[in-house]
């Protein structure tokens, strides 16, 4: 199997990344920040270490302003409804996922008023769109950082600043660069940031992070046990605390700390050099062919390692059915749970076959998938 | 180290757990119910499949009805946010976590209001003082299974009667029972039933469930991509989706299945009679010192495999600290996040020495613990 698959999760993962869930489960599994035993306490530290390491990678100052979650989506969804309240208005763009225009839009139920700045066919967003979209009332600008659908990267450093400039608070979703594009906080002027454990971070399903701006007063909206403060019946305000009732993911956790150990060892600019490469040299032979159409901007230095096609008018679930079936090739075809990004660039009935391809890709790898494309658009 | 931190999280995990999670991630570590390719599905089958393990070992009809989470505090929050509105009543007891009582004292400030039945000295809950309790607005009773202070099991099944009698909604927090006691979800006349994957069902961290009976409309905190619908900007009505937004943790679901296959191997009754055995004896030599005052119904027939003590009037961090460092003995001790139950059983100050039995202890670490705290009584 080959698998280009890796804008839904990256696969496979570093050897550390399994020794490290494993390790944590048989060695130390206890509950961390509840107990006060060695390996509660041990639990406790590799959660912080992980702290520590995700900070370091997008240069966030205090640890503690990292809360962990269970996946993109939910920092997302705790970013977006922690900062919005009846009568706030929030921009986006409409290449977001429907992790962030299903949450907008549920809040436009309690009065949350947004604009959803049109991008362009193959997805490039305007920046001067958002500014020129800023009102009185606007308290939020929320932006991927590139295209689950055509790897489009956004000015999220021209957005940040227009954002800073006009007092406006920045979210940036980065479920498809985190890990392989650098990111900076401080430089970018990001307030939140959402991340997901288990794409460019190669650490295991089941967990994802969201930076919260030191002074930013996010909504909370679960509590419970959180190991500090027990004697009071109201959840502590603290961070990261106050986001994260209950038993963590210490395993997981763990193995997020391990996929950024990896990334930091291979050093993030030759996994990003790699990605472009392979991206770049597909693009390449994809565009030589007739009935392939190629979306987004096909230039491997204005796109993630997403490359989403059609040939000619097929059903794009009806290639990615071939391409699993008779080569062995992993895509995601359909609309990849973003709708607006389809509508966008003019794919939402046919929807796109995507390709998204990791690190651990080879050159060889993308070489069988021009030969099959190749193969399928001689046979129709 | 001997573990008796049981109530915390199981520790260690059944062998099969740990192949579980490490397989998953190794063989088919792709986005479950997103992509159609070979590697995807087979995620989603092993998620299928649990679903439909744990149905079975609650009796649950259909599989379809079961919440992944990430642990049991989001399951409850889900459930108790998910019913409570403005002007509705909701009954729970003292004996309840704070991951019940938080919520609980959360909602007061959006016009909830609550009852908190005042248990016995031992945890014990007269469900008559629920019963009287039921207003015309009562809307839902929450109430733990088993304390996780005193062990102490909860009368669920004339609750459940109860509760189905007058019209109210019941939901159990099984936190300290799924997995060893018997729960059947239509004999006890369950409505919602909130576990952690990581306890008594030996899966690993980063994993809660929460059973809504068919038919109930509990709202959703969450929208995001679910792999169904995808050309709608409004979260999908149909369960699972609805309430399970994002990538799932699916090492660690699958790591639940497999914790519930050796449940079933092993048979629960035998795992319950295994602690009941261990909780017994443990209860019986404690009552021979003097020093040592045990909370709780002290009879392993009326707790589950928790046991709280004191030594004396010594603070319970300070026997907790000297049980680890001097005799490898893993307790947790302070309030365990459950204050009111502190308040219930007379120990808010001082708080309790907390032993939590699992199925992997033995007679033998039952014997060093008790030799451990002779050995501290007679130096105090």
């Amino acid at each position: 199997m080959i698998y280009f698959d890796n804008a839904a999760t990256t696969f496979p993962k570093p050897q550390g990344v399994y020794d490290a869930v494993l390790n944590t489960m048989k060695d130390y599994g206890a509950n961390p920040g509840r107990s006060g035993h060695k390996l509660a306490l041990e639990a406790g530290r590799s959660i912080f270490f992980a702290r520590e390491k995700v900070s370091k990678l997008f240069n966030i100052e205090n640890p503690m302003q990292i809360i962990f979650t269970g996946n993109a989506t939910e920092s997302l969804n705790l970013a977006i409804k922690g900062i919005l309240s009846k009568g706030d208005h929030v921009i986006t763009s409409s290449m977001e996922h429907n992790s962030v225009l299903r949450p907008i839009k549920a809040l436009e139920k309690i009065g949350v008023e947004s604009t959803i700045i049109q991008c362009g066919e193959d997805g490039c967003l305007n920046p001067e769109n958002i500014r020129n979209a800023i009102r009185e009332n606007t308290k939020l600008i929320v932006l991927t950082h590139a295209s689950n659908v055509t790897g489009t990267i956004m000015p999220i450093k021209e957005v940040g600043k227009i954002a800073k400039d006009q007092g406006v608070l920045f979210l940036v979703d980065a479920a498809q660069t985190a890990g392989v594009y650098e990111i900076d906080v401080v430089k970018d002027n990001i307030d939140l940031l959402a991340l997901p454990g288990h794409k460019g971070l190669l650490g295991p399903q089941g967990t994802g992070i969201l930076y919260i701006k030191e002074g930013l007063n996010v909504k909370h909206f679960k509590e419970g046990g959180t190991g500090s403060k027990s004697e009071e019946l109201f959840q502590p305000e603290m961070l990261p605390d106050r986001y994260e009732s209950g038993t963590p993911n210490t395993p997981g956790i763990a193995g997020v700390a391990a996929g950024v150990d990896f990334i930091l060892n291979e050093g993030m600019d030759n996994i990003r050099k790699h990605e472009e490469l392979l991206t770049g040299y597909f693009i390449e032979e994809l565009s030589k062919m007739e009935k392939v159409k190629i979306y987004g901007p096909k230039d491997s230095t204005k796109q993630a390692s997403v490359v989403s096609i059609n040939i000619g008018n097929e059903d794009s679930s009806e290639i990615a059915y071939i391409l699993d079936k008779v080569y062995n090739i992993a895509v995601r075809s359909g609309l990849h749970c973003a709708p607006m990004a389809h509508k966008t660039i003019g794919t939402f009935e046919q929807g796109t076959v995507r390709f998204s391809i990791g690190y651990f890709n080879t050159r060889n790898e993308i070489d069988e998938a021009i030969n099959a494309i190749k193969d399928i658009c001689s046979q129709i």
